[in-house]
């Protein structure tokens, strides 16, 4: 009842609903702590962030800095994956305190010797405690601070700043007040910087009209690698559904060969724990696996929890399904519409347990197989609580394991998926277009709360979304759009030859790709190479050189006197790495303007000296000697990646 | 481990700290409540707010409106002083769901029998609780919807808004979510609305250098009451140290005669439960407060927990004081200043039970004489923690009484104080005279989380502060300071006599007054009139007539072409009341601008009728045909009070 503590702790940042979830990062990164820590009255206080690994048994103490008005800050790094606690701590600081006093008597001529005495009390506290270096010293003051006939020299040690840094680095912490315990969850690299490339591995043939297998893949395999990708995602791999399998361009009628919708998962030939045999066998999945591996490209499987209704869950697991008083099984719909070849998981079964414990045995399934990274369907057409139990069992056991969520859905909800546990998330890139919604967008993930939570990963296209703005579009736009998603973000996807060849033939005035991948085999000539295939390989070569790439919350967009032109600056935490990134959004005309430097952000340029940067793309060096510089970028090339080196 | 739940509830505003503290409201006051409430997939949720008053043993709950991207919104209105619990619930709801769905079935053409079942169980799930009115459309609803005969009958009976009521009114709420239970702190509506009043009791005799006594006082209660104060604040009425006491303008040397600060509390003849003898005895403060009751005027008592050396306390409980090393106490200091006038309490004492204990069993003592509002001196050079203990313990049994923090210190000090407990807090606004400065100050007030815990009130002066803006000011700006005062902030208090006598003399640079009244007995002939006299009594008058007045938080600035004129619109939550204040800031010069009227705010004004206005203050009503009006000010009447009227 009684709380004698003078010390308030509060608003500690940064933090997700007051700690019910952790905030994220990825190894080495670097979390920047504020807190306000007041007292009453005008005593001298003292604040730390205390940090520990979840394996480690003590805490890490940093003291923290004081700004204006009783905030306080201190940075930590995270260096191990996994659970990390933190708290803020504070406590009046008596000791400096009555440094601090009798510095202002003595200056003020008064006589301190009533003073000296109540420092030796404050030595004697923390005698025991100081290195033997310091304690010579403490010895030597207790006996200068009690002998009358040294009280000039008393009064010259009373202010040093040896005993000023004695009484800061060993503090009597009494009365202290902690606030709660906050955690960071801490993941591999790879959570906030990937590659993704996108294929249908049954288009991976050689041979027009053959379905392609996993040992065509391991064929593309190089031509990924060299272009500078390392997770290569797959649509799922599991049987196909028989009953009701949807025909070419996703007509309700298939016909004699057509090859349906990989989501529409399962057959009497097995489910999420099996391979489609046209692929091949689990041993060619897992021979993909191990070779992709080795050439530093992960697989990425999708995991979409649906089922065809000829799946066995629905004949071993019925009340995992929803039935309806004419004894029928509820299709999936969205009324008006009916999806005839899919039905829903009814995640408001009484037997929910036993559903949520086999989606953990099928992760757990492919994981063993090797599979470290999901691309999750539609998570958030499935529980979000179900989603925060399954990932952190995963996690526990196999932290490397990553999560993206494709959830094109409402801002608030894709965010809870990231909260609740997914590492990555699709994000609304695909239909961000001009410059102001572009920089809007961006500097919503990175300058809002968002940022502690959430890696987005920026898709020019999927197989779902054949964007307007691409859909006839030239070479330059899909330039643009390629650049745009991977200098913004550190984690970048495409779907890949439809992209990289601009196939972009639709259903009319929909964003769907006509004779779409996902219900009918295509053959790609793959040994084309074009200026885009070129682009990408080059800037994919620039983000494994750059860690101001590899990252996406540090950015400052610069201004530049041209709507059709977007610049910005981006940096890695210790700024051994800066970037900046110009980009012409007109595919069609050159276009050309002023642009100011971020100076004042620039790590060291020495008062006088040029702004020296390389261009990556054009291999060129500029000195830049103003503030403003003139920027021109014609429609074929549209962009500069200038390295700032000093 | 494993919840079940679909719907997460999150972001439930307003709140304090995550619930650590209530926000405030005073009676009849509303609480906007708003919230994040999501579910998976694309089912219709449902959200209500559930509140009680503390003694109240059900819930009452509001159901809330959906608005864009999952966010919801209700208000409700607290009608009790105390306690109220307030929180967010969600759940899915399958049956409006359903409707839903069957009604775009139906328009699609689609043949629902299967879902006509459906709709069947829905029904048998409420049928039990609905009204009998409405049970007996439930039982024909059943009856046609089972029976194929009545198909289309069904099928339009499906789509009805009362079956939609009827759901909507008795929702089912399976696997229901809510947020945690947040509190509401409500008090009396003086907390937001009152009048102040200040006087030094010691200066209230009608003879020259005669000590004043509360009899005094009661002679001058209708003059307080005729100028409209409702609160009138005395200083410390406790007997005055006589070791170490203070002489005239703040000497450390008192002479015969000199009669010390009342801050110095205590000596041989008593404490802070006894009267200064001087002034009267415990009877007359009594009848003192008595008959100011009789008027509408409660007596505030001035509660400043220090001591004079002489104070009862340091003899009984010497442990409540700090001892020096040399056997001393310890003065109140602010190195290299002394006050050798004042012993501060030792709060980190172990004996800080009983400290506290005694402190409570002060302010009771009070308050079983009649006092309710307490004026707590320095309050943030106590512990935090110590006054939401005694605070809380007190309201407990007295939820009249009201504590004003006079905290003039860091704006994050100030405010943990008004979470901790404090009801009203003194202000910046004695330092804030600029246009820009008056509303970046109010708009922080009124626009963050203060206007949520934090009663402002706005004082021009205190017998600590003489601005220097009213140093050698004209009535004007006199008159300029008391209107902004009253019309921004509806708690607004005055350093009584030497304010309305404009009496400014200080100390070179320095914002304190010579011959200050702390040090000192003053005379005044209170029976002088003037014009700011007059125009304090008329604007005390308008805020009792004007709801819009008595509360500070629903504030608009109006766009005024001049930086020497400042308008702001103000309402009451139902807009019963709507006043528009228009001050000259220049208290020399005539000034003259347009300002634009906060139309699309203004409650339901026909359209193409003008607006109509009726100034207090010259007693002229006027017609504005337009957005933008003429406006000007003279600087010896610097002000429009404009009533809006329709």
């Amino acid at each position: 009842m009684q709380n004698q503590k003078r010390v308030v702790v509060d608003y500690v940042s940064p933090t997700l609903n007051n700690g019910e979830f952790p905030i994220k990062r990825v190894i080495n990164e670097i979390v920047h702590v504020k807190a306000y820590v007041l007292a009453d009255g005008h005593d001298l206080i003292g604040a730390s962030v205390l940090f520990k690994h979840e394996n480690a048994s003590e805490w890490t103490e940093l003291r923290m800095n004081p700004s204006y008005d009783n905030e306080w800050y201190i940075s930590f790094a995270v260096e191990k994956q996994g659970f990390y606690d933190y708290k803020v701590t504070g406590w009046v600081d008596h000791a400096l305190n009555w440094q601090h006093g009798i510095i202002r008597k003595i200056e003020d001529h008064q006589q301190v010797s009533s003073e000296l005495l109540e420092g030796v009390g404050f030595i004697d506290a923390i005698i025991e405690r100081v290195s033997d270096f310091d304690r010579g010293y403490l010895e030597h003051l207790q006996n200068v601070f009690t002998n009358k006939d040294l009280y000039d020299n008393a009064v010259s040690e009373a202010r040093s700043d040896r005993l000023n840094h004695i009484f800061y680095s060993y503090p009597v912490k009494q009365l202290v007040n902690s606030s709660k315990v906050f955690q960071v969850y801490v993941d591999r690299l790879k959570a906030r910087f990937s590659t993704w490339y996108e294929f249908f591995p049954r288009s991976a043939s050689k041979k027009k009209e053959i379905h392609g297998t996993f040992k065509d893949c391991e064929r593309l395999l190089p031509r990924v690698a060299e272009m500078g990708f390392d997770t290569l995602y797959f649509p799922p791999v599991h049987p196909i559904g028989e009953v009701n399998r949807k025909g070419k361009n996703n007509s309700t009628e298939a016909f004699e060969g057509d090859v349906g919708s990989p989501w529409g998962i399962g057959s009497k030939l097995g489910g999420h724990k099996d391979i489609h045999s046209e692929l091949g066998t689990i041993k060619d999945f897992k021979s993909l696996i191990k070779k992709a591996k080795k050439m530093d490209i992960e697989i990425a499987m999708d995991f979409a929890l649906q089922v065809a209704p000829d799946h066995p869950w629905v004949r071993e697991h019925p009340s995992w399904f929803k039935w309806r008083p004419d004894g029928t099984v509820q299709y999936a719909e969205n009324p008006p519409k009916k999806y005839q070849d899919i039905l829903p998981i009814y995640f408001e079964t009484e037997d929910y347990k036993n559903l949520w414990k086999e989606t953990l045995d099928t992760f757990l399934y492919w994981i063993n197989c090797g599979i470290n990274v999901f691309r999750v369907d539609n998570p958030h057409t499935k529980p979000f609580y179900f989603w925060n139990w399954v990932i952190s069992e995963i996690k526990k056991e196999h932290p490397d394991v990553l999560f993206l969520a494709e959830a094109f859905t409402g801002p608030k909800i894709m965010q809870q998926l990231a909260k609740q546990g997914f590492t990555q998330s699709y994000t609304y890139f695909t239909w961000r277009e001009s410059k102001h919604d572009l920089i809007e967008y961006v500097e919503e993930l990175t300058k809002t709360e968002q940022r502690e939570f959430m890696h987005p990963n920026f898709w020019p296209n999927t197989p779902d979304i054949n964007p307007f703005h691409l859909q006839g579009a030239n070479e330059s736009k899909y330039i643009q759009r390629y650049v745009l998603a991977a200098t913004l973000s550190s984690n970048v996807g495409i779907y890949g030859p439809v992209f990289e060849y601009m196939i972009d033939e639709s259903l009319p005035n929909r964003e769907e790709y006509l004779h779409s991948e996902k219900f009918q085999i295509t053959n790609y000539d793959w040994s084309i190479k074009n200026n885009l295939i070129n682009v990408i390989t080059k800037i994919n070569k620039i983000r494994q050189e750059e860690e101001a790439l590899q990252q996406t919350n540090n950015i400052k967009f610069c201004h530049i006197e041209n709507d059709n032109l977007i610049a910005f600056y981006k940096w890695n935490d210790d700024k051994s790495s800066e970037v900046l990134v110009i980009i012409n959004l007109d595919p069609f005309n050159e276009q050309h303007g002023f642009m100011q430097l971020p100076l004042s952000d620039l790590k060291e340029i020495e008062f006088g000296r040029p702004v020296q940067v390389y261009d990556f793309i054009s291999g060129q060096s500029y000195n830049w000697y103003d503030e403003w510089c003139y920027i021109e970028l014609q429609a074929e090339l549209p962009i500069h990646v200038f390295k700032i080196n000093k």
